[in-house]
Order: structure tokens, then sequence, then C-alpha cells
């Protein structure tokens, strides 16, 4: 017999059985009055999950494109800022390519931003920069309020990948002065992929692209938001899925939510560190370790196969591996959404138990166990 | 008590219950085995859909998408001919207008397509056509064969909007020679929305445009198709939705399943003659009706509210109202998807009921019965 499978991922995420079964609601109308009122619903209790009281839309489609709607629609600039310290910072400078002058600042993936790199940017013309909050592809965590300071020196406009980490960490949109921010529903929202929304100042309509995509158009949306539609159809069932998550995440609090995130992230790095595996990212003063991914080096002489592989085909259990230049050599496990202590605990228990047939960890799941104590 | 909703619109259509059934499933990882299965076997069922042995390549996104999809990435032309006898057709101008310069060929809504016309566009230097093949803004079939027969002459790519024609009426791209076609989930398909299909031949590459967006870049998912995966993460919902419509319309036959929507919209045509309601469409030599969606003049006397909004009160069935200029001015049954005639009969009943309290239809359901007695 082999058990349900567990996504221990960064997305998409385990999804909760209330949301499922919220998906599998009949269609209504999507200009009627019943589906107004959950768009309203959604759309106002997106705000507080990214720090902001200002405007939410939401659009069918992956976090992609959320990003290039971001992207796309406040491009109108000579020049942008991209910052690459891991494949979806490296993503932002493709999207915003096809827009406008781009000016990557690259770092070795893993390794800390260096806000002096960014700021030598501003001094060669750009006007805005789009950089990834959680660099899920790392599992580090980016320092937005830094990034906005040296940003505001330049009244350059800023972008920020949330995707992330709206949900499952702090984001405080209003108070950093982050101008546009994105959100994937697969991640710590909890929901399955398929929504995305982005969440954006007046400042940002100043940098307004009319050459954006039609699809992707933000001022179309926003057109919309007064009478709570959407400009072409939404995906109904995602809609269904998102209130109900955001109703699991009213019930939990924010607050909370973001604490449960961090013990999460927390155990395994403790965990890790007990084991004797090594965490992939770099710190310097300014970053963090990610609260919804960690990312840690595969051990010499075990392959991506021996350690997933035997996971799925053993445990049934599902991490991540390395993307683009870290493929084989790192793996990820995602503590993000509605997951409980349990799955952190069975997921570090099986990675252990064949790490151990390599010799390649220490037993430490009292490493873990004792941070999740603190739930 | 209110009984449950009818959806009887262009879609969203109602959605069986095994399709909702197949929605609630756990997620399960979208680069794994298990979910390129599922790709493989929706982009292969959908292929005698679209009438070809090409490429079909899944997008998550709603109709709208699709279409700029296809439409920006082949737009590598000095002009493109929108043909324009609707809502739908205006709109594909106005997407294509971000990408190549275009040649709007309008027709008051509700009326034919005259083939001159568009002959004249390709002497003007056009090099490529979008066409809607089904207009539901105003229930008329437009001419596939002869616009591509007219494109052949001036080697221009042809592109389909055939949103809510695939699945529940005929569709050879093959046999006709169209390059690009396009479906949504939400239409005859009778999935929820949140997903386009795009199926393509070589042909269309000669035409492609670098500069189409990223999200939407049709080489991104041409590339992924052979691993079986999509570029960017799936609505992974739909997809189970898409797998299960999919056996639906193989159990039933696609045969079948085309000529049942022609029966269903030739009762509401037959009812509507009998009634005394005047059909919109005014057809000329190369037109037809539409075989998924009827649209009809509101009598005089009779407003969109009395209608519509007794229609939604009284019985809780949703059918839809005119768009644009139509506005107030028609209203539209859709019949789409996995239906059956008790749905046509009884959506029918209740709209001669309320019309005939304004003294405004005669009773006429027997014309309807009589038709869906071929079934």
């Amino acid at each position: 017999m082999k058990p349900d499978g567990l996504l221990m991922i960064p997305g998409p995420v385990q999804v909760h059985e209330r949301i499922l079964k919220a998906m599998s609601r009949q269609m209504i109308g999507h200009r009627g009055a019943e589906f107004s009122e959950i768009i309203s619903f959604c759309h106002e209790n997106l705000k507080p999950l990214f720090g902001t009281k200002r405007e939410v839309a939401t659009i069918s489609g992956s976090g992609t494109s959320g990003l290039e709607a971001a992207i796309s629609s406040f491009s109108n600039v000579r020049k942008m800022t991209c910052v690459d310290n891991g494949k979806f910072g490296e993503r932002l400078g493709i999207i915003a390519k096809r827009y406008t002058e781009v000016d990557a600042v690259s770092f070795r993936w893993g390794t800390s931003i260096e806000i002096e790199k960014i700021e030598e940017s501003f001094e060669n013309g750009s006007e805005a920069v789009a950089f990834v909050h959680n660099e899920t592809s790392a599992g580090i965590l980016n320092p937005a309020e830094e990034i906005v300071k040296i940003a505001r020196k330049y009244d350059a406009l800023v972008i920020m990948d949330a995707i992330t980490s709206v949900g499952g960490d702090e984001v405080r949109m209003d108070d950093w002065g982050i101008d546009v921010a994105i959100v994937g529903s697969q991640k710590c929202l909890g929901i399955p992929p398929g929504l995305a929304a982005v969440a954006f100042n007046e400042r940002a309509w100043d940098f307004y692209n009319e050459k954006c995509p039609f699809y992707l158009d933000l001022a179309a949306y926003r057109k919309k938001l007064g009478d709570n539609q959407t400009p072409y159809t939404p995906a109904i069932p995602l809609y269904y899925a998102l209130e109900e998550a955001l109703k699991i995440i009213n019930e939990e609090g924010l607050e909370n939510r973001i604490r449960r995130h961090r013990i999460f992230s927390k155990a395994v790095r403790e965990w890790a560190n007990e084991a004797g595996i090594e965490l992939l990212a770099e710190l310097n003063e300014y970053s963090r370790y990610s609260n919804t991914v960690t990312a840690m080096k595969l051990p010499e002489g075990v392959t991506d196969k021996d350690l997933r592989g035997t996971l799925k085909s053993e445990y049934n259990i599902t991490v991540s591996g390395g993307q683009g230049e870290l493929k084989g050599k790192i793996f990820r496990i995602g503590t993000m959404g509605n997951i409980g202590k349990r799955d952190v605990l069975a997921t570090l228990g099986a990675v252990q138990d064949i790490l151990m047939r390599f010799g390649k960890a220490k037993p430490a799941l009292n490493a873990a166990t004792e941070v999740l104590r603190e739930l």
C-alpha cells in the first residue's frame, strides 16, 4: 500500500481538505452579484497579507503571469535594475528585457545581495528596481527594506516578487515603501496554482506602460476593481479556493501563521546543523534565511536520485531539487501553507533515514522537535 | 427553497459532477511523472477536437490569454486582418494592435462576414488574418473554410478563435488549412474557466515574433511539449478537470457530441421561430447560425431585467444579455458542454413563461421537444 503523497516543496503546496472541497462547488456566473462578493472578499482579505491599504488585483494565471503583469504594466522607465541571486531573480530580468533596458545586478546563487551594487545601478541611470523577496531557489530572504531605502534616494519604482513570502512571512508594503508586490496562489496562501495577485500603490501609475500585454494590463484589472469584477473570465474554482484559504488564514491569525512558518523553517535548519547537512545560503549583514523554504547541499556521494527518488518511492514525500546551475547539487524542503508539525517531522525523519544509509547524516530529529515545541 | 443554479450562458458552463469531483483531488508535483501523464493525455486528446495531428499546448489563464499567446507569438507580419462582426472579433483587433499593424474589417454586429472585404484587405498588404469561428456575442458561425481559401491565395497566416466551437462543433484545422486555433476551457469542453489551449502547425512558426510576452510565448510552451511539461507552474486542478472532461467526451464520442450540440441549438431556434422571438443573426450565403449559442432580440417592452432578472430570481437560471452595443437589446442562451435536453427544455419553458406574462411570446415548447426527440 502506498500512502497518500505529501508535497514539501516550495509550491505547489499540499492543499487543505476544506479548500479542496470549496473548489468542487458548481460554477456561478462570473458577472453576477454572488461572484462579485467572493472577489471583494478575496481582494480585501489579501491586503493585510501584503501589508497594504492600497489596491490588490487578481489574475488568472501562474505566479509568472502576475510578475509579468507587474513588470510590464510599470515599465515606463529608461532602465530597470533586476537583482539576481537565484533563479527567480534571474527570471525578473528576462521578463523585464521584453519591455525596457535591464541592468541585471547578479550575485552567485546562494549568496547575498550587496546593497552597494544596487546603488551603483541607480547611479548609472536606472529608474526602477525589481527584486525577489524570498528567493526560493536558494533559501534566502533578501533585504526588502534596505533596497527600498536606496531606491527612494533615486525616486525609483520598487517592484517586489513576494510570491513565496506573502501569507507566510512578514510583508509590510506600505511601511517599507514597496510600490508593487506580487504573490502566487500555490505558496504560503495554501491553494492550488493558477492565480496571482498584484498589489500596487498610486505612485506605481507614474510608471505605467500602455504597451504592456493586453491580458496582463493592470490598468484593465484596476478599472474593474470598483465593480468587484475581473476584465477577463476568472478561474472560478480558484477564487472559491482563495476565499476558503483566506478564511483559514483569518482563523489562524496572520501573526500566528507567520510565527508557525518561522518555527517550521527554523526546525529544518536546526536539524540540518545537528545532522551535519550544510545550508546553501551564505548570509551577509543584510540577508536572512528564508522562513518558508530551506535549501541544503547534497552530501558528497549522494545523488539527487538517491535522496529525492528514494524519498518519493519509499515514503511518497516530494521535496525539491536544485534549479539551473544548482541542479543535482542541493535539495530544498518547502514548509509553506496549511501543513502541521507532523509533516515537518515526517519529512526530516525520512530524509535523515535515507542520508544515514549513506553514512552522511547524524541522528538529529531531537533538534527539530525541540524547535517545534515552541508552537 | 431556492433550487441549485443552472448556467445556460456561453461560458462558464455548468460543470459535470465527475469533473467537479476530479478537481478536488490533492495536488501532486507538477514536474513529476504522474502529472506529465495527465498533460500528455490532455494534449493528445485535445488534438481530435481541433481536427489536427499537429501540436497543442495548454496555458493556465482565461481564453483571452490563449488568444493573445496565439496572436502575439505569430505576429511577425507587416499587417494583420482582424475580422469583426461581434465583440470577440473586435477584441482580436484590440489585442493584435499591441504587436503589429491591424486592418480591422468590420461588419455590423449580428450580420455576416463578406468574404470580398477580407480579400481587399489582403490586396492591401495584409499577411495574416485572425477571425472568430463561433461569434458568441451574435450567435453566428463564421465561414472558416471560405476565409482560408482567400488567405491561401495570398500565403497569409490564418488564426482562428475557436474558443466556443472546439468540443461542440466541427473544427477541422488540418483539412481546412487553419494554422493556429484557440479554445477556452469553460465552453464546449465543459470545465471551469482558467485554461486555454492553442493548436498550431509548422507553418505558423514562419510568423514567430520573439517580442511576444514572456508568459504567452508559445515557443516556451512548445519547447516543453516533448517532456509533457509546461514552462510555468500549471493550474493543476484544471488539468485534473480537463483530463476527466476529455474522458467524458471520448465516452460520448465527438460526432455524437457535435450532433447533440446542433440539436440543442436547433431546438432553441425552432422554439424562437414558433414563439415569435426574432433571432439576431442575419445570415448570408457564407454564414450559419451558431451551434452552441443562440442570440435573440428582446421583444419591445421587455427589459433585460424583466427577462434575465426574473429568470434568475424565480427559476435560478442564468442566461446572457448583450455585450457592448448590443447591451439591453438581446438575450443569449448557451447550450454548451455536458448538459442534457431537460436543461434546454427547462430554460426555454422558463423564458417563455416570463415573456408570455408580457404578451410577447406564443406557447411553443412543442417546437423544441420535437427537435430534441432527434437525440
